[in-house]
């Protein structure tokens, strides 16, 4: 099942994916009408910490299919402007750097495969929705790259979480463009400046429950730029499983729900290409994850 | 003027300090009483975003000092627990890397010194209130590090802005200590994970206005271990002096009021002595920063 949050006649709302993905239930509105009192909070962030949102998104949905009240809810998905399913996650987002060796290789040399997980973040700041511009910043960069990635939902807080039971933990999955400002990520040394420009982490177009996805780290991953393709993989070349990856963010760390991990780019970005192919004004920047979606950006004229 | 945020017979609550800081006035309490409706908002986070709550707070001091009815609402200062003054910022908190020349040789050389800002972040998880035990990880570190710091606390949103202007965006200072596993940062390469871990980012005692400061760039600073003088400087060491911090910080990226941004720490560190001095269990940590206050946290027994 997926779930979007989208804006309609100016109102901020969560739904669920129906019939063939063309039509959103909207989650609260539908609770409220079934109910008769409201039983699901106002924010997709604040759902996703119901361990019953699942189970009751999936009642719902088959009440609004077959009661004449429900339908009336129905809104096509081409009648919204999806936002980022998390707009404005409430900490920064986590991201792995270099979880693709070949990635790390085109970044400098086999000696920058990296042996313990190396993490960042990204300002909630620079969050942006499907489709939504990408800004330039070209008064302060003239190295801006794209970077495809899997993004990891957490559904339920825990320290110390196994790898065992690190999926247990995952309420979904959706995409991130990690888009850099590779100058100055180099400039500043640690790379949180050169992540976190405004509009810089694209997500969405929705999140996918994780039972939709079955295992996340044998999913092909491919980001085509202008048409292009750049970056082709498989999360199977995850030099840390998601598994892993959780489990060694939450040693000492508490992870809450809400909370969104980037698991890193693959191979292709534009600074490995030589001469490096940078994002330039007007190019269209579209990342796919198989099981998961497609997102597509544009960047600034 | 001091800002906290308290604990009351069980109630989360935040107020000024009056009568030479003994006595608490719970500011959204106070107005409420004197206006007879909701003037002020819930948390001090949201009231710092009110450009007159310098001014409100005066005013409701002194009715209170002077009625009946607001005396009624003083809290002796002795009689609750101090949080951090933000318990739970919107975003993680923004920290300057070897911002003075000292602390970066100590940590390796000269060459150490930074040319251009070094920005990483600490997860909102981490933060602790004055005198609140910090954890001491032993599963997963053994060279947990202190780093006493003065924080700035933004009042005001803004992007691209420039050195003059910067401090109109400042709502005042507090003392972050931004305690450090030295073997995870360097393990994992960019700092975020070594500087994460629950309980490591104690802050307070309060925020004290930027006018009762004057300029941020000349405070002494000074950390003891169990009473021994281990950091000893003043701020004018700064490489990047705050208005120069927010403004580079906010190219590209917007700042928002309730952001905090710890500002480094000076040398003298556990990690710059031979051998190294790191944090042992039941170690007090007592920081001062002048006209700021002393923040003091004990390690985990």
């Amino acid at each position: 099942m997926k779930f979007v949050t989208f804006e309609h006649h100016g109102e901020v709302k969560y739904g669920a994916l129906i019939k063939g993905d063309t039509v959103i239930l909207p989650l609260q509105e539908a609770a409220e009408r079934k109910y008769g009192e409201r039983r699901l909070p106002r924010q997709l962030i604040e759902a996703i910490a119901l361990p019953q949102l699942l189970e009751e998104a999936g009642n719902l949905s088959e009440w609004a299919l077959n009661d004449h009240e429900g339908e009336e809810l129905f809104i096509p998905l081409t009648a919204v402007k999806l936002l980022a399913p998390i707009p404005r996650p409430a900490k920064n987002i986590f991201c792995v750097g270099k979880n693709y060796a070949k990635h790390a290789i085109e970044m400098g040399s086999a000696a920058d495969i990296p042996d313990d997980i190396i993490v960042f973040t990204k300002a909630p700041t620079a969050v942006a929705g499907p489709d939504q511009i990408i800004l330039n910043h070209q008064e302060i960069t003239s190295q801006l790259d794209y970077e495809g990635e899997l993004a990891v939902i957490i559904g339920k807080e825990g320290r110390g979480i196994t790898e065992e039971a690190a999926l247990d933990y995952v309420f979904g999955y959706t995409i991130i463009n990690d888009v850099t400002a590779r100058d100055l990520q180099s400039k500043h040394k640690q790379f949180f400046i050169g992540k976190s420009l405004d509009t810089t982490c694209p997500m969405g177009p929705w999140i996918v429950a994780k039972e939709s996805v079955g295992n996340p780290n044998k999913l092909n991953i491919e980001t085509k730029v202008n048409g292009e393709i750049r970056q082709s993989s498989n999360t199977e070349n995850f030099i840390f499983p998601v598994e892993k990856v959780i489990s060694i963010l939450s040693q000492g760390m508490t992870l809450e729900p809400g909370d969104v991990i980037a698991t890193g780019t693959p191979e292709g970005v534009g600074k490995g290409f030589k001469p490096p192919r940078f994002l330039q004004r007007g190019d269209q920047v579209e990342i796919t994850v198989e099981s998961v979606g497609t997102l597509v950006n544009r960047i600034e004229d």
